[in-house]
């Protein structure tokens, strides 16, 4: 008996060698110890949330007895929490945001999602410069549309204009960007975002419906060398920034971060409206209410960044000390060399013998290179450094 | 221009009439206060959580500063928890389930729609019997199917075992059942749970793909009179059961419920793992850690269904006393009385005048009856008396 439907069938079937992967390397911690190898291929935040959240969680617990403490609040969430939430994006942001642009969400995933059941029709294309976070593909896929991915420029990773102009049709109503971009580190700069938008305006001009720019913005606090993440808001009228808490509060596993819309746009209020409703009927309802409380109450802290760009420059040294090709990320944390022999998974692998886990950039739908996530303990960098040694040799 | 599909575009048009109710008895309250208006339009539990949630703030924050507290975690759950929430489900199914029969959700509607997501094929139907959950109609809309109602019997809001019998067609891919319902009271027998056990049995004796029973039970735990709320587990393989701990520990805006899936199921791997996936890619990614934490901590407590039972009672008082017609709720929080003069829209409005908020049968799909919520304070009920009295005798 048929038990799932043939697109799910698809989906485990075609993701059946990540999977393989992951058990591989859980097999590999077992063998020899989770100390003998260099796993860097989880993007899971490993510094502690900051101190207020523990302050967050004793003051939760003082109202726990109340009614309603964990009750149903409004779709688009608690009204205090999206105006303190509109201040901080504020901020980020450089450009004004009042608290009716905003649509508190399970996490930037269930922001993406609940935009895109608001605005997209089936056969529709979503356009993404690969490299792209694997998920993207899903996402789409769920409201019936379809991922066009176009390469971005090696070894830079920036925008490739002119391709993307050329691979917009009717069908395109969603530009998606990811800058910082998870996997290959690169920050598009204002003038590219410039150019992409007029791009997008002269398309609009013939169209009924406009395409948007969906930011995707979860590492926007993680830049480094005091590089400028631009906000998309003063540059494009169809921009919404979808963003979490994941990394920058540690709080990925529980679920919470936000849908924007630009406060420019003339009509924002149908489309917020939109977004809460998509919120509710695709199953999330509302962000968790805790997690927005905790949100609310840690928003302005943060982890130390310092950490990160340490082992950033940390994994520099040890890719440098081996001889691989690479662009130094400008923000996120992630590395994604250029994988020597050209293909990305037999490179995988071969790091696999040398107890180092590591993403074949085919999973990014960008072969040739590979992903090191470096949200990682300090000491299993340097520790690496022999067996990056190694495995390159075997390719030269 | 065109900001939003037209899909959602239409639901926002359509569903302006419960916005327009809900607005104007915010009006209401406004102009008379809070204390002159009988609410009895929300389903949102009122009890406060039981005190094993504030004990288990506590015990979380001596945890929150630690690496990964609010980490990622396998997207069915924390293996603990899912171990723990098995032993709970087993004493309430009366059947053993492992851990491994579970996904851990976003709320009973995360599970629905993973559930959905991971069985229905574009075009197929999902039959539930009338009154139901509005909400029920977008979740198979999400997922490019359609929902088949067939009218449960008035005025005891049994199943009509022959009417859902002939609406299968090749396409039913689902038949979903709310007991305790809401918003009829209903508890469906074993009877009849069973006839229809063997009806669907005689469909997929001629199909490939077979027909689920999805059992949504957010009320199981609140039967009244001693009733039994049958497992469907028993009684029908293809069962798949949704819940959560929306009404029983008060955590509805929390967002946590299960997907269990029937250990009697032969290759139930597959559907699990299914459903795993698809609670990832739709966004929810897995149910909030902290949600997980508590609700484990919190297994087998509750809120106090004595106070419910005796707000039914008082309920029913004031109903007898106005003379209306209905059929007294055997499990959930609700009485779904008949609309005196048949037209349920327009007796509510006469309810409203009276200062009375209640939701017409028409947005259950079951015009002619209308929904009144006893999950208020206690003190509400015996003030509506004289409203609903003088409401009923305009229309004698």
């Amino acid at each position: 008996m048929q038990l799932i439907s043939s697109q799910i069938a698809g989906y485990m079937e075609r993701s059946s060698w990540i999977r393989k992967m992951f058990e591989e390397g859980i097999a590999l911690k077992k063998q020899f110890g989770e100390d003998a190898v260099c796993d860097f291929s989880l993007g899971n935040p490993d510094l502690p949330p900051p101190p207020a959240i523990k302050e967050g969680l004793l003051e939760l617990a003082e109202q726990a007895d109340k009614p309603f403490f964990m009750g149903y609040m409004p779709n688009f969430g608690y009204p205090d929490v999206r105006e303190k939430l509109a201040a901080e994006v504020s901020r980020e942001q450089g450009v004004p945001v009042t608290a009716d642009c905003l649509v508190i969400t399970c996490g930037a995933a269930g922001a993406l999602n609940s935009f895109f059941r608001a605005v997209l029709e089936p056969g529709d294309e979503v356009m993404t410069p690969a490299p792209f976070f694997v998920e993207y593909g899903f996402y789409c896929e769920n409201h019936g549309a379809r991922l066009v991915t176009v390469p971005a420029k090696p070894l830079t990773f920036q925008l490739d204009l002119e391709a993307m102009d050329k691979a917009i049709t009717d069908k395109t109503r969603v530009v998606m960007l990811n800058s910082p971009n998870n996997p290959s580190g690169a920050v598009y700069d204002k003038g590219s975002l410039e150019a992409l938008a007029a791009i997008l305006e002269k398309h609009n001009a013939k169209r009924e419906r406009p395409i948007y720019i969906l930011a995707d913005e979860p590492y926007r606090f993680l830049a480094f060398d005091g590089v400028d993440v631009p906000s998309l808001l003063p540059i494009y009228k169809y921009t919404v920034v979808c963003s979490s808490f994941s990394k920058n509060l540690s709080m990925a596993g529980e679920r919470i971060g936000y849908a924007l819309v630009n406060p420019a746009l003339e009509d924002k209020a149908t489309l917020v409206g939109a977004v809460t409703l998509t919120n509710r009927i695709l199953g999330f309802v509302n962000a968790p209410a805790l997690a927005q409380k905790l949100m609310a109450h840690a928003l302005g802290s943060g982890v130390d960044i310092s950490i990160y760009d340490n082992r950033r420059k940390a994994m520099a040294e040890v890719l440098d000390y081996a001889g691989y090709e690479y662009t130094m990320p400008k923000g996120a944390f992630y590395f994604f060399p250029k994988a020597p022999g050209g293909d990305d998974v037999k490179f995988c692998a071969a790091l696999q013998e040398e107890k180092i886990l590591a993403v074949p950039g085919s999973g990014f739908g960008y072969p040739g290179f590979f992903r090191l996530s470096f949200s990682v303990e300090d000491k299993i960098i340097p520790r690496s450094k022999q067996g990056f040694a190694a495995a390159l040799a075997k390719f030269k």
